[in-house]
């Protein structure tokens, strides 16, 4: 039996074998990822994402354990693309184990950063495909910070949820549109901290602004979509997505408060994708974005048996030199066929 | 005149357009950057990265008002990704326009977010270069956060600054050792706020982790170099970087505190990347990374031409409809020589 048949029968060693493979990317990890493929597509991949100190881990950790109540298997994604670890024991990991371990429903893996990002985003695309196919129902992808990477990596997921708590600065960079654009669901955790009403307020009117045709209400629970026709809203997605106004909960994690209320709300949206139809488009864009980033790598590895060392370094002194630019230097590697 | 030689002369309205054309990438924006490039290579490039309420873009307008007082002209990039605006108005700017505005000897820019992660490091190395062709003496590129695009961004500086600040949350990912490796200096601004402590042994032992066999003595001013021989450490940069340790320094930037030497401390790094031969190996490690970035781009757009709508899309519905794998699909499109 191949390792990839054992991972279809659920052996948790095989399934970490093929991970370590996969995010290594070896020949042995490209084939078991081929492999699996047909089996993916079930799961239903729930990005989480936030600044630090705003309590993430915490939170999907309470997830995670609502979603095994409901007898869901749950895998956990931690990327952190600032972190030199992979595979094992980062900082939060320890804390997260004390409740989880144990529970075979359950499988944990921290990505870490890789030569480039696109090669995390990559890796982290090929890691959620192996759960996928194992028969994870629930993966959750959690990311660090509000940068690019984290906003890349949170497009694999049909439900984004960014997270924030009060008080972690004076200024509101991390709430800012672009990050919003990718939330589906506002959280504020934390939320018996002072100055939880000014977070609210903010992230209010950040949403206002991306969504200026609709009105957002703050509740705890279910959200009060305003009656009449929601205008259909564009999305960085770049397909239109009718009618869902993210809502913005309050929990306390580390006391399991208004975690029932999140679920209720990732559920709710994962049906609002399933009717709408966009829950097939994020699957297509999703996808499309993966087969360009294998794409580029494979042409840029073409390149390299098409063009020698020496004349690639004869190019590349006279950029140094500054006799020739970086954008003629490329007009010269590729018969001056740049775009 | 053509633009560019507007911009060797110094017309500021001449070094707007062009920073606009070569942020949106269009042929008047290669061209000018294809003729300002012999021109390059003058500049200090200082990267500031840190957090969200860090307190970054108040230190880099004080780093600015210093740098004045010196005579040096200097251009601040002020990169956000997760900001949807850009070349003007964001937060934090008419903050700092105030201070610096109606000084000539000063150039602020705003950069936002691309269409992707890569198009906004990419356009961000055209702005520097045009900066550093038009004669400004301290190029300053501001990051937001510490996710791996900072990371990507920061490595175009000479010296990279890494700021944070006391009780920006409970856990210390913002410091964790992927971002370390990138500082040339930690700073500790707004330091006069309760856990200035903490947050400094925190970074001291951080240090001490990511430099096993030195060690590291805070200070306020000068650094206390341990005596003997400091074995050379790997960086990231793939060179080694002979003797030098980040200094942690404090500063207080509203109130103007600890900027002098901050600066001596930016002075001290310049004239060491200089003698040690690092300051090359930076300008060569930032070009080949350039040229690589617009190869990748080049090669996409080959691709392009070379395969038919038609073909790639038949290949995505089979994506799509997961009878082939992403890897599979890219052997196909790219005649069986993946890698």
């Amino acid at each position: 039996m191949s390792l990839a048949d054992s991972v279809l029968t659920g052996d948790r060693l095989s399934l970490a074998r093929v991970l370590t493979q996969v995010e290594n990317d070896t020949p042995d990890g490209r084939a078991a990822l081929d492999a699996l493929f047909p089996h993916t597509g079930k799961a239903h991949l729930i990005g989480v994402t936030g600044a630090p100190g705003t309590g993430k881990s915490s939170l999907v950790n309470q997830l995670a354990l609502h979603f095994r109540k409901q007898n869901k298997r749950v895998a956990i994604v931690a990327v952190d693309p600032s972190s030199p670890f992979t595979g094992g024991a980062v900082l939060g990991d320890r804390v997260r184990m004390k409740d989880l371990s144990g529970d075979a429903g359950v499988f944990i893996r921290s990505m870490a950063t890789r030569g480039s990002l696109g090669g995390l985003a990559q890796a982290t695309a090929g890691v959620v495909q192996v759960f996928d196919a194992a028969g994870y129902d629930v993966i959750m992808i959690e990311t660090v910070g509000a940068g690019q990477s984290e906003v890349d990596i949170a497009r694999l997921a049909h439900t984004t949820l960014v997270v924030e708590a009060p008080g972690l600065g004076d200024d509101i960079q991390a709430i800012k549109a672009g990050i919003l654009e990718i939330a589906d669901i506002l959280v504020v955790n934390k939320a018996d901290r002072p100055g939880v009403e000014n977070t609210e307020k903010a992230l209010k009117s950040m949403l206002d602004m991306a969504h200026p045709t609709q009105r957002v209400y703050l509740h705890h629970g279910t959200p009060l979509v305003p009656s009449g026709h929601s205008p259909q809203v564009q999305r960085t997605w770049g397909e239109m997505e009718g009618g869902w106004i993210p809502p913005i909960l309050k929990t306390v994690a580390t006391e399991g408060k208004g975690i029932a209320e999140l679920i209720e709300q990732i559920e709710k949206h994962a049906a609002h994708l399933h009717v709408s139809g966009d829950w097939a488009a994020r699957e297509r864009a999703r996808l499309e974005s993966e087969l360009e980033a294998a794409l580029q790598e494979t042409l840029m590895s073409q390149f390299r048996e098409r063009v020698s060392d020496q004349q690639y370094n004869e190019v590349m002194r006279q950029v140094f030199e500054r006799s020739l630019s970086p954008g003629e230097a490329v007009k010269k590697l590729t018969n001056g066929r740049a775009k």
